[in-house]
């Protein structure tokens, strides 16, 4: 468990988390206070209380570091309650952050105006996830009494969206104020998402420098190398000295910190030093003695994806990001990496449940978006099947003639599919790890052998069992054969069709993921159909 | 593409890839020379070559920074010799990295010595790659000669098949000199996977200072927050100054440089300062009036993913790590968290093909162990399957009397199949977003609510897709009633299932991604074996 460590919320304890607390009781004198003393009596500090009054009712929202669950709290802030109060009141709580984000929303709902005062309790994330279990209206009520900070961060992960609630209510000013907040990089991002029109309005009304920095940024997709490099870097020049960049750094508001780039005369790069090598240094030592030149640099219009690899490969924090002159244009860093791995995770996860990535939020999408974001994979996929359904309507008299053959079927396709599906995810992470290159010959005939190998040994295993089961089962000692004539084949073929779409996908530059598992299912499921009901008719019924 | 940046290898000129190329000729005097010029002839800056002669034959090995794709200049080079020499030399060429390591493993394998020289041009990783395509006799042949940066590199990275190989070859001092190299905590967990006897051994060879960080670190295991923090971490007294600190940072060698941890006189965790900052405050300013608290720390016993989570939540740099006391025991850095979704994405990926992830890289996998990690699961499915295939067989009497109607199981079974995948992809999304928790219950009315709206608008399509396609194949009015009324009540059922499935496992503890696909497609497959044919007996033979 985390816990919130407590700024202005008096002092931390470890093991303790923070939780959201509601109460909701008949209004009395004291009702506060003997709250906040049976909460003190479990061990609790209270961070802060929120409340109102409605029809005769008492609602309160408190803020408070326990060292219970969330569930034991309730239990015992009801119990005791109950023995003061003669009655038992309606009472919930969650730990912040997603648990309590249902309780948070419900009590902004009922008072809009009590967000200002939560926001010194809760941190944007926790606010939005709140925000976003409420209904539009209520929604668009509270963006205007936010403070810019907060604004800054929705505006910069919302999708369009909250983007478009946001801009309907707040004034183009108050949107300008929150940019500011962001760095250039991401302030760019939410340019990008903007209609022309507005987004030219919205530049005029930030100062000068971020306005200059926009122009720079907007040219790069925000999936590109450019769309991710942050350009509020420290650069100096290779023959200024140490005291010169300590002043600088002293002067300026950059987002990257602990690392100077150090340029040519001509703009080019030279290396970069760190701030922990500048304080170690004679003060009058040159930046030039001190650059260092990572193994790689990388164009701006490179997929930021790449860049993520390269600096997991080589353990770089900042990675240069130069023009075709090798001209400096911004830096890479590791934090921005950890944001696009997350990404890429969420959209592999995505592509391997069978559709697209989502573009919106689950809870903001309407059940026609979520239709239509999942229904064109579910009717490519149907159509390919019917393919499999005609191909069986083909063997209709073999059926006939034999039934519990077709009780098989279901069976054969789910060991082939998943045959195919492991063999995928194998050469999937052998090609991120590297251990084999989808352009080299030799690699390609490797995996081919090895796969070859395994799947013969697996398929030889699985041929046995399926002997033996629908031998027990169908009592046939032919179809027993068939079927585990056909498992051996599909499992083989399944597994070098697995192995070999991800190395095709990559040579045809698209991402392994997106070509697997659901291709492999249908692949095998026509086979299985052809080979298996074939190997019926012939040895079962000498068709 | 991402070109090395040529630190000792003269100038780098953007839009330039560094390429290996291999030439293997009958040897003659001014060879190399001839080679030399034609490269620098297509615009290529050399930056070293390796050769030796065998059996009349040179073999050259070439790292040169050039402006063409590696098939373009083997074509080229291979035109071009041929016009001067007259025969047609075997020439290889591939981008460094994984493109290139079988063709460096080659060269390797035959001259191991040249290694030494290699090590200046190639970065571990890439070294690391061509060392992984060697037979291990020929890598046990090249440890010896590697330079300590290297092999902890490959320490660090290693599995226990390489760990094992490396500590045959290696003597102790020359591992504790590795391992030196290391972060405390990359050097840990090195430690951690070796027998206990040896690892007692070699931290015996290590100096006093990493040997007690290492006590401190190897009580947590790798997968949690303490196996990742950082320790080497400049921390402060709250009532140290501004110009202690720098005094601090100039002399200390830490990890961590950019950010410096405030405690008090107890050790308790009071807040960070970074270097910016402090080069920025007066040098006689207190450290407890520059310390600012995060929104959260964490203790050492946590999953690591949740460290990975909360960091990217709270936009956090520096996670600081506390015990149950509050006393400051690490920094969980951006960078570890990089790692740490790296690796994590790689076990999705594996989970979602069906199998746990496999220990070893695939290139040290022999073929028995790639059936051991995948045989479990194909076993798990197959046994689950039977109970489908016995099913069906419990249908035997309708099949035989309407054989078409098996031809359509496939079918369903799929379309249930991806809905149920789908809807546990959305639902690990919305988890992962925080847009719902699991422990909060309207979150989870609001998505079962959701899903059955979508549901049945998708099934409902498919249902009609159903009817008109197994009507025109199948010819049969009652038999596409059935299908069509299976396939509406399998998508609700499939989705219903697909979306708890993630929920569930979530409250017990579970990785979502583990429990998913292969789960929802045999729960699915039969429930359709069971609602269609006592359908199809129902309706269309009336039974």
């Amino acid at each position: 468990m985390a816990s919130l460590a407590a700024g202005a919320r008096g002092t931390w304890h470890g093991s303790m988390r923070t939780l959201v607390v509601a109460v909701r009781a008949r209004d009395r004198p004291g009702l506060f206070t003997r709250i906040a003393r049976i909460l003190h009596g479990l061990g609790c500090n209270l961070a802060t209380s929120l409340g109102y009054r409605a029809d005769e009712e008492a609602r309160l929202l408190l803020v408070a570091e326990c060292p219970l669950e969330p569930e034991e709290l309730v239990a015992e802030l009801r119990t005791r309650l109950r023995e003061e109060l003669g009655e038992e009141p309606e009472v919930d709580a969650g730990e912040i952050g997603p648990d309590a984000a249902s309780i948070v929303a419900e009590f902004v709902r009922e008072k809009p105006g009590l967000v200002t005062v939560l926001e010194a309790y809760l941190e944007p994330p926790d606010l939005f996830d709140a925000l976003l279990r409420l209904p539009p209206e209520a929604r668009r009520r509270v963006y205007p009494l936010l403070s810019p900070k907060t604004l800054a961060w929705i505006l910069s992960e919302a999708e369009e969206e909250i983007l478009e609630e946001m801009l309907h209510t707040l004034s183009l000013r108050q949107v300008a104020r929150a940019l500011q907040e962001l760095d250039p990089d991401e302030a760019v991002d939410v340019l990008q998402r903007l209609p022309e029109a507005l987004r030219k309005r919205l530049l005029q009304e930030l100062p000068e420098e971020i306005r200059r920095e926009a122009a720079k940024l907007l040219r790069y997709p925000p999936e590109t190398v450019g769309g991710i490099m942050t350009t509020s870097v420290p650069v100096a020049r290779a023959e200024d000295t140490v005291q010169d960049v300590l002043q600088l750094l002293r002067r300026g508001d950059y987002d990257v910190t602990d690392t100077v780039v150090v340029v040519d005369g001509e703009g080019r790069f030279v290396g970069l030093v760190t701030v922990e090598e500048l304080l170690r240094a004679p003060p009058g030592e040159k930046l030039s003695r001190l650059a260092r030149r990572p193994p790689i640099v990388i164009g701006p219009e490179e997929d930021r994806e790449e860049a993520a690899r390269l600096m997991l490969r080589y353990e770089l924090r900042r990675l240069p990001v130069v023009d075709e002159q090798g001209r400096f244009l911004g830096l890479v860093t590791i934090e921005d990496v950890a944001q696009v791995l997350a990404e890429e995770a969420a959209e592999d996860i995505a592509l391997l449940g069978g559709m697209e990535k989502p573009r919106e939020r689950y809870r903001l999408a309407s059940v026609a978006d979520l239709v239509r974001t999942r229904l064109p994979w579910l009717l490519l996929i149907y159509v390919i099947e019917s393919l499999t359904a005609s191909v069986i309507k083909g063997y209709e008299d073999v059926i006939e003639r034999i039934a519990v053959a077709a009780a098989f079927i279901p069976l054969i396709m789910d060991t082939g599919g998943n045959v195919g599906s492991q063999a995928s995810s194998m050469v999937v992470r052998a090609l991120a790890l590297g251990e084999i290159s989808e352009r080299s010959r030799s690699d390609i005939l490797y995996v081919v052998l090895k796969e070859l190998a395994t799947a013969a040994t697996i398929g030889a295993i699985m041929a046995l069992l399926g002997f033996i089961f629908s031998y027990i089962v169908g009592g046939n000692t032919r179809l027993a054969i068939s079927i585990a004539l056909t498992l051996f084949i599909v499992v083989i073929f399944a597994d070098l069709v697995g192995a070999s779409l991800p190395i095709i996908a990559r040579r045809l530059g698209l991402d392994p993921a997106a070509i697997s598992s659901p291709f492999v299912t249908t692949i095998v499921d026509v086979s299985v159909a052809v080979i298996y009901l074939s190997l019926v008719a012939k040895l079962v019924l000498g068709l």
